[in-house]
């Protein structure tokens, strides 16, 4: 059976209730989150067929994560463990006008351990119609880059489609390597970018604006650049404050530009993996409806993750496809 | 001393905190609740003598809930017990475009095994003058629906006030018996109407739609077809989401309509339980003012209740006439 | 790979946190077990592979309490889903004189829907080399008993160890069949029994007493009458008061009489599920270990059961043997 | 019907949750309680229908109070309400060597207003065949001295049965009253004494020592000097520790010595309230058995309310009788 | 090292979790606060060095709070003690149209004994260059207006600068003087002004408006009859309801007229001490900006108090001046 | 005024609530804690002026860390601060046989960064009489070892008294250095030592028993080996489970052995920093008894340290009294 592979870092997510500082509180509730795992977890929630690739740490807290993989039946066959500690945020969640603010403890975390060699690709990827990475794993660690890099030379060996998304983040490339070239050489194994004309630049070296008509020639320069990248799907977010956000989509498929709706979502509840939850619900998309829909759906399935706490998008695709047939006023449902 | 009487099935509210779902929770909160209950409380709270009658199990939930009842001082005399367990609902709030959901066990809970033998009707509506019902009770069971009845003819024989919520809910009415023709054989013992266009076309099989004229016309032919019957009250939500909505009212009784001014509920707390505010401000108004100001009572009632969490409106008479003197900005009370 | 299968109702465990009762309370814990379920997800703690076969709500219920299966590593691929609600379970914990209070509502779950049709056997078992069953599921109605007796031949057929706990449970048993009968009848099938002269008095209509010479004759006769029988396990408990109670265990193996050491429960977390803890710490010490210290195994598993909240046994294999090494004055593990 | 009377302060039990001090949490769990109104309340729980007489806050605080005293059926009818803020106290629970300690904040409650005319004794009493009132009331202001001997003469004029619990509390008696004299002037309305050597030395001036004889000789003096009082009951509590308690009870009913076993409280949860447990268990035995089976229902009474979090005493009848026919090993009930 | 000190009243606030009514709920939430505490903390949380002048309980209430203020690094060494318990607020939040309401115990505090010769200005102020006072704590009791009254009077003779913050609230000053003499005599001493039309009518008995022309009058007014105020700040609140405030403030400084943009409060957390925020925001403010700034300084400071729990506003001065750069779209904090 | 200088890591310890696992668990409770810092705050406690110095992140953690000292009035001035993040544990909570858990995250923490030349010595000992140090800090890495040696030195320098309390832990001794000469070398700075046979072993390569006399033969050959130390004082810790444990002390302080009785800890609260709190009773109670009396008073502060959740003894010098007093049956405190 075909299987979505994603391979990143998990980390525990440590927060005080609500809207609490941590000098406020003395208790915490605790997720487990990670770029990469939080698209896989959301697709598994839509029934896709997911496996999670990671190094974990060889304690109760990294037993503890690979459980919670599992509750979202997510295959942690190929996981590989570790003796250092598992990374960890500690996260204060704002309100309107404050913002959101995480501390991380991660740089000698298990996953930072990880070494190319750790990871069999020709079996983890056995059952792989797809594969998906993002700009943080690459940023963290030599290892981490070069274990990727070998997973992405395989994926594209075997055909697999790879979905690419090269969030650029300033706190981290802390090891030596380059944002820039680093990305760009990963871009090349890669057939679907994930992205707005920020990443385009940061990759490119170019400074488009925002305006549909430079995302679109932003788009195609990219596509000329690298021939395997086909499209290119953007998520917009628009924030009045902490506590109210707009989300709509857009892309350019080498062949049309497409925009979807604005979704207002008036009251956020948790703003973390809502980037996630929208490049899952286009994965998801793109394997069952064509183009515009499969943006839709991921437009749609961010805007209800903001509904969720903790970084998982809960949404089934029934959810989904409510919100896209226009059904968002919050009717209950009994 | 005067009574209001209300009967109904009596059920468990089980909720994650906030807008957990429970495959993220251990913890859940719970309440009491059932639509006939929640007027009661609500009455209670404003200082009406109440007495809720219902079959309720006969074990330490039914104690807890019995205890539920006596906290708002809600009359539990003529409450009978069974063997079976008391009827359970979980719920999972929701937020912006993600509706609640429920799901029930409620259809061999104690309420279900209520027949019309086991309440004492002439000594339970010995000091009734107000007798209320709703269109969940008849849709449960043929028990209930038989009990429903018995009490009903006692009450009109009596000359009590009769108020009907007819809901019609789809997802029940399993037993045999058809809605339609239940809810018309009922409406004959009412003498107000508390439900709107979508009540009426169930009732009378029309097509009504919702403009004011419509609703006008509808009623009209109602009191028509159903001479106990003098006026109707109908409740209208607006809900841009599941977090921010909009109430007002309208009403025909049988002389003049009116209507209410929308109140604008920006951040709902909790939506369950909202239509028996209504329905409980309502009833307390007609007893203590004249028709229009009893309508607006129940419109602010209704939109106070969503400010409280759990099923029961804790709105004194007070607190809802002072949104009626247009107090609505929340002002800090020392 | 060889796999374990169990086969009950699996039910959602409702109880206020601490010795609250629900009426001291508007807050719940909740937990999924279910004393076969129980069983299997001990032995899939201690590293075995497991199988739960069951019959589960069809709403976000039964989707919550399947991804606690999963959580574990438990198979959940046999399990059939039901339009019923799930099975629930309300509990106060008692403490020193105060006993526990269980209230049930059950009698109309998902899983007293299960006819023998729904279980495809066949398949179930296609890697199971050991099957348990204990005593509740014939109890719960006819469906359970019939499509346990189908899976009892099966496993038989196939030569697969049956470990039978025929706890008999006289609150249940209302839907016509006679427990002597209906237990003896599945014990035809069984090859291991886990239980005391209390079941065996029961089964045998015999009145052995509690001695050991007495449990030696009854263990005797007992595999006289069920020549499928190879060896007999008993748990001994002795409760000083609910916070307070010591364990050993005792065994006829149809060789050799042995007993265990008390173990001294000195501070009572959570007793329930400590006899599943010891069923399964059993059956995994017998596919391990010879059957003296595979009876110590079960009865130190049991024991640390005691300091878990919830229905689970957690320990692991290293932990369970640590005390079998003496480890018992629980010195601080870093 | 029958009514038993209880009078005196309701308070506000602040405490943080488990162990807790106030400087490491920034919860409090809530309860209301007061040494008459905790007996009042397990004599409700009994069955007994009880009104407590108080005078208690006209605010949310209040209205919750009396909510908490109709939750358990408690006739709250004569309470009157002031303008003053309800009585508090707060509550740091101990452990093994660490005692519990408690501030209180009662000195200018609602209750410290009170005064004679505030309470129509003849109404109140109505329907009272019992009264109970402790050294607690007179000890705190002359209002509420003036206002129970007020009570007392009524219910001595209606031959209602007066139990005693003088407690002597050095912390109290702050508003120019004297214990011992005052404590003798109440004395001469009541005809039950619940207490020990220390409170009858307290009013006689005497200094017996902790001996059965010195009790009986104590018990006999006592009875000289108080005609009116017909039995003295005397509960004896050995601590180990904070953690760990064993209860005992003795008589001196006019005519025997009777001295029941030691119940054994192995792990205390919640010490306050035991007292008065006792109390009640003792005066609803009083009622419905001879005298030593009362003392012993007292006792156990006493020992089950040790099990149970907040002042309340929640067992029942039920449950106290159980441990009287021996069973005190916490078997669990299904 | 120059310090601000501040004056007054510390108390315990009581809570229910989230919108909750104490009716609902058994557990509350505490924090300590009190006007001006608020301020002073707030202040300490931008850096500034700090000293509180209280009485507080002498008992582990007290301690807690003065380990609260320890924890904000307050200088807490010229608190005082008394055996009086700390004063105490119940607070229920609202939402939407609903209220938050308060009730007070306080009237016989630990603060209410406070009395001129049990604080040591000299010693107190020996580091002060600011002194901050409100009209909550003349308003209180004769001791602490004759308390305060020194303290100005030592403030004025060491040239301190005085922030006079003379909200009037008709529920206190019951003690017998009279607000509008006893705050007038107050401002003698007091070199800048906290407040608007309102506060200037009641002292000096006008009539002015809402409007700007009709501050700016009032404002000369003011310091035409107080000569040592120099200064005139005042913060406007718009309420939709009780969650969604708006925020804007206006100064006359003796030379011009200035007022700020409103701020957008869409969803409140909590609104307790969002005046405090201004007054802390105004003053750190006018220490370190010129007068505009400093008053917009206050308002983003009042604004970002709203998202908060509790009384304190933990905003830094960098979060602070993140608003007045216009980054109120709360992007997340990495 | 003399302050006690204490030098160490400070860890952020996270826990699930009760028994529970993290597996079991979302929320987890958090305190601060490290085996120099809780002999701190301990003496703190017991009003004792100390100085805590450490290396702690600069982040939103570490001002929640620096807060939490501020809180017990410990002095933060001499805390340096790290962009790395804190060390953090995770720890799970045993009961009876089962042992309680600790995973670290430490080894790349911001005190693993420290150097000598971060801590200004001279500074930080101005006022300091008293320095305590363990074996844990020149465990963790190089940084530490020779921050605390050059400590040590000036400590010796100034004749301060030096408690050592050289615990050795295996899991630690990463970086290089050897554990005995490690510890002997600090030892030469040291007066007096805190630990038994098992450190006196460790140091001496010896391999004394646990008997008195082997203790004083040990002691007499440390003192003989190490002439700076003067005395001796071991804390003996008899553990029944992790539930139960005694607690005793012995002394030779170059003339004389003693040895307390026994405390029995009957239901163990929390048992870790119970050491800690140790060696915190018995540095008070050297600065202010005899050094039998001082060996008391430490162990009865460590055994009220088992009552309390967290790292820190709460205990005051009069609670502790009262142990020594012979006060251990927890009589309530009103």
């Amino acid at each position: 059976m075909s299987q979505i592979v994603t391979f990143g870092e998990v980390l525990m997510r440590l927060s005080p209730p609500g809207n609490r500082k941590f000098i406020q509180s003395n208790r915490l509730e605790f997720y487990f989150g990670g770029t990469e795992l939080n698209v896989g977890i959301s697709i598994a929630n839509f029934g896709g067929r997911v496996k999670h690739i990671s190094c974990i740490s060889d304690d109760f807290i990294g037993n503890t994560a690979i459980s919670y993989l599992n509750k979202f039946d997510v295959d942690t066959s190929s996981i590989v463990r570790s003796s250092r500690p598992l990374g960890v945020y500690f996260l204060e969640v704002g309100a309107v006008m404050r913002p959101s603010a995480i501390s991380y403890n991660r740089s000698h975390s298990s996953f930072s351990e990880i070494e190319a060699s750790m990871v069999d690709w020709d079996s983890s990827l056995k059952d792989a119609t797809w594969f998906h990475w993002t700009g943080i794993t690459p940023a963290l660690c030599k290892g981490a880059y070069e274990t990727l890099k070998e997973g992405l030379i395989l994926a594209r060996k075997k055909g697999i489609t790879v979905t690419a998304d090269p969030t650029y983040r300033s706190g981290l490339w802390k090891y030596g390597k380059d944002a820039k070239s680093t990305l760009s050489e990963l871009l090349e194994y890669s057939t679907i970018f994930i992205g707005g004309v920020n990443e385009i630049n940061e990759v490119l070296g170019t400074d488009y604006g925002y305006s549909n008509e430079d995302f679109i020639e932003a788009s195609k320069l990219l596509i000329e650049k690298y021939p395997s990248i086909e499209k290119v799907f953007d998520k917009i977010r628009t924030s009045l404050n902490s506590s109210w956000h707009k989300i709509r989509a857009r892309m350019w498929n080498g062949k049309e530009f497409r925009e979807s709706e604005d979704l207002d979502i008036t009251h956020v509840v948790d703003r973390i993996g809502t980037g996630d939850a929208f490049a899952a619900g286009l994965i998801f998309g793109l394997q069952h409806y064509e183009d515009y829909k499969a943006m839709e759906f991921g437009s749609a399935a961010c805007a209800l993750k903001h509904t969720y706490e903790g970084d998982v998008n809960f949404a089934t695709v029934k959810e989904v496809e409510a919100i896209l047939e226009g059904n968002t006023t919050g009717r209950l449902k009994r």
